[in-house]
């Protein structure tokens, strides 16, 4: 039995003119574009509405087909009729984040009062300004309270900024295989990744757009990424020492399938992805800061959502110490928290493949929060 | 008490003509240059030579000062009168690796054939190789048995090495915070530096040197490294969120103190090494895998020597479930083998920081191994 295809499109919200949209730098930005989908029905007393936070690559596009497509959105898996987050239950909304470059507003996007991509010149965003967009995006939806927020990554960090922003917004939540602040280590990682692509003399210093952009810059980042992604024991499991061709060939090429699949990977993700929002979302995840004068416990003060926070055992860019610190934190404000550290060997990249073991958690947890 | 500083000076060894010094890829050398140092003297046996091997960016100056510098070598904490390394017993021996850019045959060497840097026509390497030059240099020493070979990281490679390619000649082998054979993601981060190297237009194929280096692409591979070497904890410590200036500065400068860390290490590296050399080598410890028949006790069948295994317990480029693997192989061939596992938040880097516990176990060993 094939499950009939589920046909979306994404949408777009637009600032109203005169409104402006003020960010957490001070910059006030006077017009502001998000690229949003939504699946399933919002109900009557519109108390079904679950928002989907998207990690670094993501975009709108959580779920669904779009028109001609051979590949449905990013976390399939996880939303659609009777998956964890129900589409015949729940009304679920997915935005791309300011600063992307799916059709939201950011480097790569049209400002309207030039005509031209804003390039370097679009201000620097942080967590905090992701989710004051989303939150343009649910006024005028006219949703008032959200059933869940959930994301994994830096969609998870979003996902704890919801509550601690909007703490009457915010039923429940589900951060997944993220962190409250982005450590040293983290903030290496991404360094060396905008090192990358700043490196690359096509890169202009952002202004590349109508002149071929920095894609040896940006495939290194992509595969440095890659590396955080997974854990030594699946790239082991998965590639090992395999070669590609019957033996050493003693010369610079790829010769071993890790370093073809990196290759791949880094090349596939050039197509796709702009390198300006690569340095804009990086930034944001590095400036992301939970604590309150150097205290967790003191950001979740007001908070009185209920959360199911997941990690997983072999992640080792945000490691599950760090979600262990949200859980003491949250439950020092006695706050309802679930924490569960699944047993994986998919490393960071786990949130988005373990599905069937966050679907029995969340589909659960969705339910009695539902209840209540 | 300020100790004597100890003077040194870099030595060659040319191999005579007419002798050719075939590679494991098949290419014969006609020529091979190895810059070596050595310190204390050696007894009239002939027994007390220990030859210290180094790690990617290490070089043949292990200890003492050269004329005028203000920096000694770089293990000098180790090796020295009264040291681990108790030059006043023993002779100790380094010489820069085969591919390197410190005085030994490699890519930016002069061809004595062409008189031009070898480039890219340079020959892959192996670690193998890198051992039997090292023998070519000890034979050349006329020292019949090695009393010990030790070295961390690519170093510790090496001391493997020995033992398997000679085993009549290793007394003793202290292989350092390393492993036997390169793990996917081992090979996958020098990949990343490769690649980062050869993205850089000024590489242009290898042929740069009177063109001006690849800088921008060596810095970030550099970059890439030094995070591999510490772990996240001593990451944290040292670094933390710690801000430059006193507040964020919304732009894509080095905001964070591990950032600037990150460029500093990685413009200081890449006035001292050479671009093509860190292909060579990285290539050399991706090719790494001591296995026979995908066995490491068959590789060690014929092996006498007795082994000092250290690993340090936040090491994850070179964990420690790695050096537990050569120390079980050892155990299956009946060798005596002493495993310590040294408590550090320094990462990898302990192998060069943590020197008073290894100079306790070191001194130990070479003295119970120098009385059998």
């Amino acid at each position: 039995m094939t499950a009939k295809k589920l046909h979306v499109k994404t949408q777009y919200y637009n600032m109203p003119e005169g409104e402006v949209f003020a960010l957490e730098s001070g910059v006030k930005l006077k017009e502001l574009k998000i690229a949003y989908e939504t699946y399933g029905e919002l109900n009557s007393r519109k108390s079904n509405a679950v928002l989907i936070c998207h990690a670094l690559s993501g975009d709108a596009h959580a779920a669904g087909f779009h028109d001609g497509d051979k590949k449905p959105g990013w976390w399939d898996d996880m939303i659609g009729p009777g998956k964890a987050f129900d589409t015949d239950k729940y009304f679920v909304i997915c935005s791309n984040i300011i600063g992307g470059c799916k059709g939201s507003s950011g480097p790569n996007s049209i400002s309207v009062e030039t005509g031209k991509p804003w390039g370097l010149s679009f201000p620097i965003v942080s967590i905090k300004d992701m989710v004051d967009a989303q939150k343009k995006l649910i006024d005028f939806l006219d949703i008032k309270k959200l059933l869940s927020v959930c994301g994994g990554s830096m969609g998870g960090m979003q996902a704890l900024q919801w509550p601690v922003s909007y703490p009457e917004m915010v039923v429940s939540c589900i951060p997944i295989a993220t962190t409250y602040k982005h450590s040293a280590q983290q903030i290496a990682f991404d360094e060396v990744g905008r090192q990358a692509i700043m490196a690359d003399p096509a890169w202009r210093a952002g202004d590349y757009y109508k002149k071929g952009h920095p894609s040896a810059g940006l495939a290194v980042a992509r595969m440095i990424g890659h590396i955080t992604y997974m854990s030594d024991d699946s790239m082991d499991k998965k590639f090992g020492r395999i070669l590609k061709k019957e033996k050493l060939g003693y010369e610079f090429t790829s010769e071993f399938e890790i370093e073809g699949y990196l290759r791949y990977r880094g090349d596939s993700f050039v197509k796709r992805f702009d390198a300006n929002s690569y340095l804009y979302i990086t930034k944001a995840m590095d400036y992301f800061d939970l604590q309150k004068d150097d205290s967790l416990s003191k950001a979740f003060k007001d908070v009185k959502t209920r959360f199911l926070v997941i990690a997983f055992s072999t992640d080792w860019l945000y490691p599950s110490y760090q979600s262990k610190e949200i859980v003491k934190a949250l439950k020092m404000n006695g706050i309802d928290v679930t924490y569960c550290d699944i047993g994986t060997n998919y490393g960071h990249d786990a949130f988005l493949l373990e599905f069937k073991e966050e679907t029995k958690l969340i589909k659960h947890f969705l339910r009695s929060t539902h209840r209540t």
